[in-house]
């Protein structure tokens, strides 16, 4: 899979990193530590954009994590809103060109989208994750990552007629539909919605404090605590869902479901699951541990 | 899919109809008057099994159900504990005998498989459905046609290490694990969990005021105002369930997951969602409605 359109030969695009939220930001930051890394370690230079949330101080907070996690650069992006976006010459820009990793916050993903969308700011974003910046998206800023983004909709797990509401995203992952806190709010329903429209997209369902890895050749693996759920409709056979009533559950027949922990990956390409490279090390069973004598239990 | 192994030459099993609880009780009642319908309608004899319920009255409040559906005949069985499954010429036998439905209520499923496994009554319940007799459960009653039947587990849409308790069922669909409440008490992971130890059956998720309605030929028809949830793991191609510490996040890589509204269809001998069998009314699209000049919305 190619990961986006914009990518000049020779060029490699960037990791991206989308986050299910409530990642870990005081302790071990394993993933946040991998953004880092992959964007240059000690060398890296983070642009944070936190446009999508409604706090003041979101921008100000992950610059203090990213500075202690060493960072050698890094500059909060001032993007308030859609006049700030069009302003000619802005410094957005410029900071853009020397990111190594770009890094975009939780809120809501339609202010980003409704500020950002067609302006010379979300090219650049493109045209440099094209050349190699790392991307890496947490929440609101996991699903903007999409193409075809899911905006808002309702939790809960059975696929309903209208639960959920699309939006143009930012297009960095035009062939996956990611959805975030996944199962803290219980939102395998409105992705299946989501690929009950159109099943072409990969959906992917973030856990929180748990990521998904994409590299430019499509493989994506998990890092976290939690899980990813994929489902995958290419082999769908049926769905009720044009002419279903509104909040009605919806018949989807054919789907392909992975559930992913921490290692396990998937081939964005072959839109097959895989193993872990490196194979856990075994537990011991318990039973085995309790009783000593070596028995199966 | 033979739904059991007791059935002689020139028998036909009974209707299987599994629901998942909080059906209709007042109102249409689509559900339980399937169950009556195919049981012999006016001149059904149903026989109920109250025994999973921990309240006394169960019993008596689907006989008064089944009444206010015209049933003829209705029998509560009296078998609190394993001595009264045990008694030498129980009433309950002969009237098993005579029954051509049969209902299990909820509660819970091990007060049923402690006190009637191993039992004549187990036994006859499974010859006689063998026989033609139609059996539909309840809540715990869903669960208990299982063969390897959830016993008990935690809720949760991330399947874990030992989130999941096993026994064994009533064995009246031995090629299916039967979750229930599946939605509202959010079982996904579980039921996953559960594929994870062996794959073999197939895993339905039955949600509330739904049920499955399954032809001894292994046809299975949705009917209800929820989804039942198919997960089908023969292709599983990995999953890390035999090593996972308690408590983890699992991975399963290479399910199938089918979602099935009311009239969809699901072929167990084949492990294919179907379609409804005759076409849902199309529904005017709501903008075409507005303009009223039939446009495509």
């Amino acid at each position: 899979m190619s990961t986006n359109g914009y990518q000049a030969p020779g060029q490699r695009p960037g990791l991206l990193i989308a986050i299910g939220g409530a990642e870990d930001k005081t302790r071990e930051r394993k993933i946040l530590r991998r953004f880092v890394e992959a964007a240059g370690g000690a060398k890296a230079k983070i642009a944070i954009l936190a446009t999508a949330s409604a706090l003041p101080d979101t921008g100000e907070k992950y610059r203090e994590v990213f500075a202690a996690l060493e960072v050698a650069e890094i500059v909060v992006l001032n993007v308030p809103d859609r006049a700030a976006a069009l302003e000619v010459g802005s410094p957005v820009l410029e900071a853009l060109e020397g990111a190594t990793g770009f890094f975009m916050t939780g809120g809501g993903q339609l202010r980003v989208t409704s500020a950002l969308g067609g302006t010379p700011i979300a090219a650049s974003i493109r045209r440099r994750h094209a050349a190699g910046m790392v991307i890496a998206g947490t929440s609101a800023g996991a699903s903007l990552l999409s193409e075809h983004m899911i905006a808002f909709g309702e939790g809960g797990g059975t696929p309903r007629q209208r639960q959920v509401q699309m939006a143009k995203g930012l297009g960095l992952a035009p062939g996956l539909i990611i959805d975030q806190h996944f199962r803290r709010r219980d939102r395998l329903g409105r992705l299946l919605t989501a690929l009950s429209y159109n099943p072409d997209p990969i959906g992917l369902g973030i856990d929180e404090d748990t990521a998904a890895l994409i590299e430019p050749d499509g493989m994506l693996t998990v890092l976290g605590s939690g899980t990813v759920t994929i489902v995958e409709g290419a082999g769908l056979t049926y769905t009720d869902t044009h002419h279903a009533l509104p909040g009605k559950p919806l018949t989807l027949l054919g789907l392909r479901l992975d559930i992913l922990s921490d290692g396990a990956r998937y081939d964005l390409s072959t839109r097959r699951g895989l193993p872990p490279l490196v194979a856990p090390v075994p537990v011991p069973d318990p039973e085995e541990v309790a009783y000593g004598d070596g028995r199966e239990a």
